[in-house]
């Protein structure tokens, strides 16, 4: 296991965020990955870093501060932590976030104080979550199996034995569990690639998704917009990815030319808790309905966080026969259940996601870019979801039956 | 086990920080410590405390950077990293700090890198070394056994067994192992400062400490030094426990009168590395000539780092009866071992053990105290240790055969 960890730290720093000689790399990690951290730290100085450094975190003291401090103290964000992750930036680092989180650990926590937390830590961190979002440094999210994660996954499964499966999944899903991960996940992006220039060459309006469980959505596409997948590049021209795993092509729906019905098809994870069975009724890109089995309470919170997380600022196409869905694991986990299934995105756009020149705010929000404070995927698609691609009259087949056509 | 380690999170947020209502308490926690960290957040939050912080570290990602950034990264402390001490600082905040290192992690780093580390990290944060060494705040120095700790303290045993003894032995030699954890730290203090009253109303010019090992140095105090030793006081009046646990009553010598030669009876840690069978040879205060069987050469570098390290700035007497030498276990850890026998520090002396309102810089060096930017306890009691107390002509004796006799 040691072996293949630090396999995967080399696979997330020479293709994740591609550590350039002299660089500083940037760690984000909850204590419980110490072991992963300490391998991409080893495995960055190898590839030419000039320092390796470690943000850390723990969602359990963060709990204990949701469940005792005052919205005050919660509500307030210290200078020096807005200034850690700018000096940063300012140095051009490329940072890594691992993605560990315990599923059900917040699920008895107040939702208005954790939107609050999760709010005020958005706003502080604007600056540095912008660098990210518009490419500026390299950045890439993976995960480790940690084992409450592990337990909530494989509940039949003692601590050991759910750990090592998951961590098999984790790699499995990265494929990083043969002898050339890095290798094996160029291989991966180059053939993303394919599917990304097709799209790309089509110049879609909109696209017409459909299914048996009632979703009839029309998605506006923005103007001048790009699909993206696999390898991204920074604005400095260096080729990263900026999820392990990834098997998503995704471009920037038009924030205000989304119309119909989309039905969730996979719970989704909300600061800890779980929101399920729920569906959202757009129009003219705002949604204008909304419901859920569970989890409405925090779904309405999410909804509310400001104007643009009522808008989707992300399209994302994910064949049901992806390797990640055929696990049939839920993963509980973003990272791994978004790349299970078509999914969109209530919230933030990538500016990256369109084209020209011409990249000021406004000019972004013009062509249809989504601006929020935050970004939620949700998951969309299944077995039978139908794609079509919309230009002028034409409709063409993008996916059929839950998979690629186009 | 969780039951009791609440407990001694409830001991270290009461008696050793006296976390006040509103107050902010900020928790320097390796990594492998999360455990001990979150339970002292929530017994803090508990106490009444506004916030708990945690600010993480962890020895094995400072090891890598030792071993491969060049000196101009190790040698650049970034500014948030002082701004955030200096943040809770200006809080008025408590710090608690959790000692749980791996004695032997850095045997094979350059010692010259880690002085350098070492160095500039106290530098940087000498505001906030201030805060606490003057007592403006309250502070409190613990313990978590952790597994490359307890396999060094107990290497005949298996990883889980040698972590809970070494768990028993801290809990043992912190008076927190029976029911009331609490009250048993609050007799203790008490009891400790009945010497600590004796020997301030001596008002001794100097001790004079023998043994049959070679030791025979003559340490002047500083003029009005205080005794300390169990609770101290800070600046706003609140009793805390600098250290649990702690069996210590200590002052400061003066830094330009003492003489002779004094020889090590533990081995010393410093820095990771281990010094034993070392000596030196004091004149008008300063060491000029010492030796080591082991670990020379990291002793060269100690004494190296400024002035000031080449004095001593505490002296603290232990009887050999101390129920943390009764145990017969080598902590590794000056926490415990200096609890176990009589010690003195290379370096920098505590403010607060000099008496008077005058409290400049260049009055408290006038007086006789030492100033360095280091501070490392060693260990010169011993079973035959024998110590009078100098006043004028009289000589009174304060140890006979390694315990008190005043």
């Amino acid at each position: 296991m040691d072996q293949q960890m630090e396999q995967y730290a080399n696979l997330i720093v020479r293709e994740g965020v591609n550590v350039q000689p002299g660089q500083t790399m940037v760690v984000n990690a909850p204590v419980q990955c110490a072991a992963f951290a300490q391998a991409l730290c080893r495995q960055a100085y190898q590839a030419g870093a000039a320092e390796a450094v470690v943000f850390w975190s723990d969602e359990v003291v963060n709990k204990i501060k949701l469940q005792y401090a005052s919205d005050d103290v919660i509500g307030d964000v210290p200078q020096w932590f807005v200034d850690r992750a700018t000096h940063y930036v300012q140095k051009g680092a490329c940072f890594v976030s691992i993605s560990a989180n315990d599923p059900e650990l917040l699920k008895d926590v107040d939702p208005a104080k954790m939107a609050l937390m999760s709010k005020v830590t958005r706003q502080a961190l604007q600056e540095y979550r912008k660098y990210l979002m518009t490419n500026q440094g390299c950045w890439c999210v993976t995960a480790m199996a940690t084992a409450p994660w592990a337990k909530k996954v494989f509940p039949g499964l003692g601590e050991q034995q759910a750990v090592d499966k998951l961590w098999q999944a984790i790699l499995q899903a990265s494929r990083a569990d043969g002898d050339d991960p890095v290798g094996d996940w160029s291989r991966h992006v180059q053939s993303m690639k394919t599917r990304v220039d097709k799209l790309n060459a089509h110049h879609f309006d909109a696209l017409h998704m459909t299914g048996a469980n009632g979703t009839d959505l029309r998605i506006g596409l923005a103007d001048d917009h790009i699909w993206c997948g696999g390898r991204e590049e920074s604005a400095k021209g260096i080729l990263f990815s900026a999820n392990i795993p990834s098997e998503e092509v995704f471009t920037a729906p038009h924030a205000r030319r989304v119309d119909g019905k989309v039905v969730s098809t996979m719970p989704l994870i909300y600061n800890g808790v779980m929101i399920d069975g729920f569906s959202f009724t757009f129009k003219d890109g705002e949604v204008v309905d909304f419901a859920a089995r569970e989890g409405y309470d925090t779904l309405k919170l999410l909804l509310d966080t400001d104007e643009g997380s009522l808008r989707i600022g992300e399209v994302a196409l994910v064949p049901y026969d992806s390797p990640i869905r055929q696990t049939g694991i839920l993963f509980y986990n973003t990272l791994f259940d978004e790349n299970a299934s078509c999914h969109l995105a209530l919230g933030d756009g990538y500016a990256t996601c369109i084209g020209g020149e011409d990249r000021t705010d406004a000019a972004l929000e013009q062509k249809g870019l989504n601006r929020s404070l935050s970004h939620v995927d949700f998951m969309v698609g299944a077995a039978d979801t139908r794609i079509t691609g919309i230009k002028g009259d034409v409709e063409i087949p993008v996916f059929e039956q839950g998979n690629w056509v186009i």
